[in-house]
């Protein structure tokens, strides 16, 4: 095996990099990722954010989530622009064999560094594992589904099947509760990700692809397994009740001031515990009441299962200090807390993170986006601006597949390929100024 | 580069491996995990259900999670158990410069399959990234922090800090609501699994190591800037409102039908929404309600901008039809939609769930345990037993650093290490009764 077969990790093969070396370690390998919302956009996006030429395939005016809320005054989805950035884009007819064939063309192709698909879609027979397989023996095709027999499902639909809405929300909520933050889409585009890297690696080193399937209601199932729900479930004689915003099996809940602030104050260690008593005055206090009760608050369980005597004392304390106050005594011990932010006051700290950059997105304008939360070696990518659609239709079909002016010019003339504006242009997406601050 | 460097992926070094060679991947790499809690424990799961060695460190008596909620009857926790499936545990006294030496020993043990550390605590120098590269070059350190800066956070204040809380839960509600989901600490332990292996790919092909670090305030961050939230709230002048349980841009929401059930259903497309009009029946008046009001439901924003009128209407349909009447009407059509259930209603379900296996766990018994969700090439590793606190210090310290029966002795007597009952054993995890059904 020779490692110049998988290109020159040192140099990327789409010319210049913004970045050092180190924090690009995916260069060399190329993606086709053909699909739609979070879960494997996610997926392509933290591969390109580690080096890696993610091409995204968009049939002829955009995929369905080109639309998804919300939107840029200019009607640009703020929501395709932030799960899409530093992709190439192409535009192709789906609908027809022909640009199907192109797809699998692009799939196959590459050499070492090709031969990756990852998508949420079977719907497709050219570009199924087996037809792909049968052309390239090495490949690597990586499908998320919704459920693990093939059929769809979303975040909302998994979310209300797992049991965790029932859980969720004020202990008086009469209703399920969903969560607006799409955990499963997220763990899925991430355990996507994760299959990817591993079946790559084991390409490295055997030279054999193979196919990787995750499904959406698996990681809700696995995540409700591994954090104890299920087996609790099968185990207890007593049903677990919703708590509010108290953490399960420790202390913690949120706490208003005197101010209209809210605070989440966490106890998790009995460290914790004995700072949150010092901090707000009442160490005695609550001395005098272990003793009372014969318990001692410093295990986990205890605090749990007294959390609302507890609770109730320490919301005396922080409903007559103003946010300012209750911080000030917080931010001298080592209590676990934080402030509830809305997006409004969240949006004015971005200059302030590490991890936002300036970027200007065309259709949307400039803003603080965030690069890659993954460092490496105390560098990370910074955000990139994502392609319009059909951008990168001509650059990546001469250069990926070879293709001649006159052949592009055919695929266009018969609507099998679109390229707006972008078959004039011949620069990197990479060279694009995408700077931090 | 010779790949036999990395030992025969196909053969495990550990000896014999349940479930058939691809599903293993990682096979040949050896993982010590120094961690707490959800997000490193469950990289380091992730990781070993892909094949890798992944050896948890634990100080004398446990880390404090050991004790987390939920609990067995007999007190054996059923998340740690959860979290640490197929991993090996040793016990080293951390708080003892010997002890931790002994742990660095370990990390830059190993030759090619070694030489990655995941953890989630900068406490200890002799751990610091610095001191393992002076020992080893091409040492992979993967960090989880809290905050960018170092600082502690919990997923409960990461969700507090960062916007969600206060856009999730019923529009009437007056307070934050946090998610019982912790979203972020897995996302976090996915995206630090994501960096390892890309770390490790970069080692493999230049033979360099590298720091990962991943801050858990950082992908909470990411996601909501990759999601829109944060350029939409840099952008627009009207902050977003929360909208209980109806899906964001598009029309979905839950419905109560007569006999008590509740249904979750999503109308993503217009093909979705024509076949939720017609299993309603609604078509018509849907039609004329449009016609009047001068607008097209087949758009997702017109749905959601009139989400409230659309709903009533379907609200009056579930809300005269069973459950199974209901159900079996959207059985019929392509529309997304689930049945909320609680987790004893999924318990009963989970012996139809090809993710998931019967495991006997010591402490807790035979229950139904979910395996990996990376389903490879039509295989995926079946649910593991976790390992006792010290159950393979002994057979670890003697296969991976050579240690002599006298030498452990020693380090037993001195306290340095602990290893109730298992140096009286020689089995390795993966050889015992996992099974799926």
């Amino acid at each position: 095996m020779e490692s110049e077969a998988f290109g020159d990790p040192a140099s990327d093969e789409r010319g210049p990099v913004t970045g050092p070396r180190r924090s690009r370690p995916l260069r060399g390998m190329r993606i086709i990722e053909i699909s739609t919302y979070v879960a494997t956009p996610l997926s392509g996006m933290t591969l390109a954010q580690l080096g890696a030429d993610v091409i995204r395939i968009e049939p002829i005016g955009g995929a369905p989530d080109r639309t998804r809320w919300p939107l840029a005054e200019s009607g640009t989805s703020l929501y395709w622009s932030g799960l899409n950035k530093g992709k190439r884009a192409i535009e192709v007819d789906l609908s027809s064999e022909r640009g199907r064939r192109l797809v699998a063309d692009l799939v196959v192709s590459g050499g070492r560094r090709g031969g990756i698909v990852v998508g949420n879609s079977e719907r497709h027979p050219e570009l199924a594992f087996e037809a792909l397989r049968e052309r390239r023996p090495d490949v690597i095709h990586v499908l998320l589904t919704g459920r693990r027999n093939g059929e769809t499902a979303v975040d909302y639909t998994v979310q209300a099947a797992t049991g965790f809405p029932l859980l969720t929300g004020p202990e008086e909520a009469a209703q399920p509760v969903n969560s607006v933050v799409p955990a499963w889409d997220l763990a899925a585009g991430l355990y996507v990700t994760v299959g990817l890297l591993a079946a790559e690696r084991h390409r490295l080193l055997t030279g054999e692809g193979q196919q990787v399937r995750v499904a959406l209601e698996d990681v809700a199932l696995a995540t409700a397994g591994n954090l104890g729900y299920l087996a609790e479930a099968q185990l207890s004689g007593t049903p677990r009740e919703r708590c509010g915003n108290y953490v399960y099996g420790t202390f913690g809940r949120d706490f208003a001031t005197a101010d209209g602030g809210r605070l989440m104050v966490v106890a998790l260690t009995a460290r914790h515990w004995q700072d949150l008593l010092a901090a707000t005055g009442l160490t005695e206090v609550v001395s005098a009441l272990a003793g009372a009760l014969g318990v001692d608050f410093g295990e986990e369980s205890v605090r749990h299962r007294h959390r609302k005597l507890l609770g109730d004392l320490l919301a005396g304390w922080f409903g007559t200090r103003t946010r300012a106050e209750a911080e000030s005594a917080l931010r001298a011990t080592r209590v676990l807390w934080s402030a509830y932010r809305s997006f409004a006051e969240l949006a004015a700290l971005l200059p302030e993170s590490p991890l936002m950059g300036k970027l200007t997105q065309p259709g949307v304008g400039e803003h603080w986006a965030p690069g890659s939360p993954v460092v490496m070696d105390g560098e990370q990518t910074p955000p990139e601006t994502s392609p319009q659609v059909g951008e990168h239709t001509g650059e990546v079909l001469r250069a990926e597949l070879g293709l001649s002016a006159a052949e592009l010019a055919k695929l266009r003339e018969d609507g099998v390929i679109r390229d707006p504006g972008g078959h004039q242009r011949d620069r990197d997406p990479r060279t694009r100024e995408a700077g931090q601050p």
